[in-house]
């Protein structure tokens, strides 16, 4: 007998070479039906692995990342056995799973896939997974391994020779055969859908020295229903690709001149942003902040004080020097160091704390162009940076104060899904971490109160602190379901050591002040591009540019449009009229991509009953209403998404 | 006879050998009591002189810039006098007028002077003065010169000896002669009243390897009165010196850490920026300005096609390099080229121009840390730079516009008093200047008719006009009488070739837009500076980061302190209170320094009654009233203050 112990920590007795589908059976029939995939003791097993010592099983079904993962690699063989059958010269060479799907590089030998031929490779892959074939693994000697490839397959014979010596093995399934390291779903047969993505060229081992193979990628699923989904939230990313919207709603454009990664912020865009910044300012003037305002550059010798030139000097945006005097200047990587500055500049009691000094700070860093992708990842950015200068006893407060912050700002802008993480540092190694021993007990204890205290949803991670100081991290989900980390809270040790900060206490003796970081958006760059794929544009109504848009039937009607408009702007709603001499339809087609919320219809009748039609982004029609009742829907929206904050 | 034209074009005929004195006693006797010295056909002369030919006659009273410095050039001859007396071994060097007085650099021999000394050669210049000496010239050879001063004073015979060979020329009066070059007033009767300022050390000809000499510095008037009011000039400068006031009222610092040259801006000094930054963005708003934001770097061919690497390049911020690709980056000079980019981003239609883009855009721009001053002279600061990019037919519109908003900017913030400068191209030679002839015509005449239209009391300077345009200088006179260059409005029509900017006219055909730069401000930072100065940190109510603070007699009234100041809060009156267990009088004595508008003292009485006792900044006392009442003052005071635009 064999002990196997689950990951809810309970154990069970199964004689020796049970396999995971039996413990899996053990468990329930219908979890067993969607097991697909096990590790045993860190070990990616197949569920027909026979165990044969106690130790720790976890079963995977195709919800779980490492049951995709063998969902995909075992597509990735019924891929290339596909290929085989339809092209014979073909020679394979690798074929991973990947984060979305699998793909598989070939030598075609003769010819070329194109995307007319992807219907015939699917069709090819489920007439395979039909036949409900196993996936079986077996060991072979190297010498069994090359015989099996020399002279069919070049690619193959390579990698064998070029493996670590040990154990060499196999993978069958049907009459294919494929040098494999395992982790495979039972059979074929649970393959239901497939999608051959995309083809493209791919150096043999990455260099383009070499030869170009034959790149296709897939992706598949045990359901029809999950590829239907999977393929429209693929359709719907690509409309809603940031890059794509910031065009078509231009809110902000790169300049080859000006330079990659930097990019220009139109009226549109730059509208939003300070109408974010604006929003955010309110809160945080409440919340007792005061903004600061500090230079973009310092000197070389402020980020060696601070540590940050050690962290980003060699690798970024290089020194800039002046002509004479020698000096040496750096563009800002973070804020910190100015607002340490600002802190030291008069001396704080503790009656005085804390200081919340805030900056819409924006920094540069060096990124490769290659890494370099819209809005998310660039060169400089604008951080909604704020620090916190207070005393130890004080962090309770000030983390929970953070919190509320934070889940106001996620609340008005619709992220209504989302988690936390609290790092915590490594009880093991208390010599890896700066700040006493009870500072550091004060500052998780503080953390994890706040936590619990706001009924956060949250992962605790011990040893994932920074060095100087425990962090709560928060990640949203979109509306297509990718996560982002969004906002995040650090306690900090660190600076104030090494700017020397200090305050009187009440004991008159000088003592040092906790630092808190925190930025809710993050940065303003990436936090609209995660907006703007999150809502494809349909930010919510209080934020939006401009929030109506008037139309008028002919120009005739011009003069009433532009009565309809000031009564709108007289209540601080933002609209514009649109009097082209155009059709109403063309208008109204136009109005819909720029997203505009509110569509009104003015034509003959509206201008004799002084009333307006209206009509909503996305095609509800509100019908024919006065202009007062037109107002109270929209401020009622706008109460419903934006808060108020305490 | 001769033709002597006085400066508003009349012409008197005299006899040869007519003085200038006598000139000015033929236009009035009243005028001639008040000339002090003259200039004839550029050449300064002085009243005394014998006029042998026709020419251009211009005389000069205390009130014109060349009387004063006739006025005080004479002052250090009887200054040099007054040393000469009272230090036996004394040597003369140089004593030049300078900008506010003069002074004199001599080798005392032994013993020093101190401000205990000062009254003492006060008092003698004032004896000397008041024999009504007449100030001679004569011609000396070389020889002569020489020979009067060997032995005697090596410093004048050095100075002899380094003149070009010309004409040597010595000044007497009373018993006292010097080398000197002429221009002097007629007599030193006419210097009523003297004041020694300052006494510092001079390296002998700049050169700190020579002895040092002692240079005393004093300044004089031709009454009493304006010494009087000049001295008081001086101490209040003193007291609203922009560094000092800046540190007071906790608006902006520096740090050694950072870098010289770039202000942090405190909590306090943010509020305010922000306070004037949204007052003209409503300003904006309304004008039709459209918000931008562009990075603070770009690359260095970008500069290069605008032409400010050119002009910037060498002597400012060296280009930023990245660590592999070999790009070159510049802190940006100025935000034009990069809304030439932004403009660039899509084509326009003459219908939907002008477009005009604003941005509070931080620039960055070297000087030597010798120049560095306080925030009138920074190396990094932020610009309320605005573009305005047109058809040349909608250039006067434009222009006037763009005074209507720098007036309103003035008028709000109590610069009441300011003269406009139109500089023109040059127009014998058309070479030099960038744009067609038409253009040039147009925008010359857009800007006159502007300044014309306005009622704008201002100056031509033909050939003060940039070569890519013709502009609008604003100069305003702060309390102290000091005069600041503040707003610019330039045309240009050099960026917009350089950057290749078009338009589609109504023809369908492609033209270049026309661009204009302004700023009202000019810059946050120096505009800052001028306005604590201007104000004395005493700024319009509107503007005050703090209107009220609310002084509790004790601790017990908090509470009724708290009511009031919600209250205030309510109606958007931004107050504070100072519950501190301290006496009223220490905390209105720190209000004061504070410079809060208005203090509001409650007490027992004021909580009975509910009612509140207030209290003016500089003492008035608005007495016992109810807190609806001093509201309505509140509002009053700022709307009379703080227009509405448009």
């Amino acid at each position: 007998m064999i002990q196997i112990t689950l990951p809810d920590g309970s154990v069970r007795s199964f004689e020796k070479d049970v396999t995971p589908y039996e413990v899996a059976v053990d468990i329930s029939e219908g979890f067993a039906r969607n097991v697909i995939s096990a590790k045993f003791n860190d070990t990616t097993v197949e569920t027909t692995t026979p165990l044969t010592t106690d130790g720790n099983l976890t079963l995977y079904t195709f919800r779980d990342d490492d049951g995709k993962k063998a969902f995909w690699h075992s597509s990735a063989h019924v891929l290339a056995q596909a290929l085989e059958e339809l092209y014979p010269n073909v020679k394979l060479w690798v074929g991973p799973a990947v984060e979305n799907g699998f793909y598989y590089d070939v030598d075609l030998g003769e010819g070329s896939i194109s995307e007319k031929d992807f219907k015939t490779i699917e069709n090819k892959m489920i007439e395979i997974a039909r036949g409900k074939h196993d996936f079986k693994m077996r060991d072979v000697s190297k010498a069994e391994a090359l015989s099996y490839y020399k002279g069919k397959n070049d690619y193959k014979v390579d990698l064998i020779e070029n493996l670590e010596d040990g154990t060499i093995s196999f993978c069958d399934h049907s009459s294919f055969t494929d040098l494999c390291r395992g982790g495979h779903i039972p059979n074929t047969g649970i393959i239901k859908a497939v999608k051959i993505l995309s083809v493209a060229g791919a150096y043999y081992k990455g260099d383009e020295k070499n030869k170009q193979l034959t790149r296709v990628y897939g992706i598949s699923f045990p359901k029809q229903k999950e590829l239907t989904e999977y393929l429209h939230l693929l359709e719907e990313a690509k409309k809603r690709d940031h890059r794509k919207l910031g065009k078509e709603l231009e809110l902000f454009t790169f300049s080859q001149k000006v330079g990659q990664g930097l990019p220009l912020w139109l009226p549109k865009g730059a509208a939003l942003r300070e109408r974010l910044e604006n929003f955010l300012k309110a809160a945080q003037k409440k919340a007792g902040y005061e903004m600061v305002v500090t230079p973009h550059i310092g000197q070389k010798e402020l980020y060696v004080t601070s540590g940050h030139y050690a962290k980003y000097g060699e690798d970024s945006f290089q020194p800039i020097t002046t002509p004479s005097e020698g000096e040496e200047f750096l563009l800002k990587p973070m804020n910190c160091p100015h607002h340490c500055e600002i802190y030291n500049a008069k001396p704080f009691s503790y009656k005085e704390l804390p200081k919340r000094y805030a900056e819409f700070g924006t920094v540069y860093r060096y990124e490769q162009s290659g890494e370099l992708h819209g809005l998310t990842r660039v060169r400089g950015f604008t951080q909604d940076d704020a620090h916190i200068f207070c005393t130890p006893d004080q962090l309770d407060k000030e983390f929970k104060d953070v919190i509320d912050l934070v889940l106001y700002v996620f609340g008005s802008l619709g992220f209504e899904n989302f988690t936390a993480q609290v790092s915590l540092r490594d009880p093991e190694n208390p010599e890896k971490y700066i700040g006493s021993d009870e500072n550091w007990q004060k500052a998780e204890e503080a953390i994890l109160n706040a936590a619990k205290d706001k009924g956060l949803n949250y992962v605790v991670e011990t040893g994932e602190a920074a060095f100087y100081g425990p962090k709560l991290d928060f990640m949203v989900k979109d509306a297509l379901g990718r996560q982002w980390q969004l906002g995040t809270i650090q306690v900090d040790y660190n600076l104030p050591e090494r700017f020397d900060l200090s305050y009187k206490g009440s004991d008159n003796e000088m003592h040092r002040p906790v630092m808190i970081h925190r930025a809710p958006f993050g940065s303003m760059e990436r936090f609209i591009a995660i907006l703007l794929e999150h809502t494809g544009g349909n930010f919510p109504l209080w934020l939006m540019p401009e929030q109506v848009i008037i139309l008028s039937i002919s120009e005739k009607y011009e003069k009433y449009a532009e009565k309809v408009l000031i009564s709108l702007e007289n209540d601080e709603i933002r609209a514009l009229t649109d009097n082209r001499n155009e059709t109403v339809g063309k208008k109204i087609r136009e109005a819909e991509m720029q997203k505009f919320p509110y569509m009104i219809i003015v034509g003959e009748q509206e201008e004799k009953d002084n009333t307006i039609t209206v009509r909503q982004h996305g095609g509800e029609d509100l019908g024919t209403i006065s202009v007062e009742d037109f107002k109270e829907i929209v401020k009622d929206r706008i109460s419903k998404s934006l808060k108020t904050f305490k």
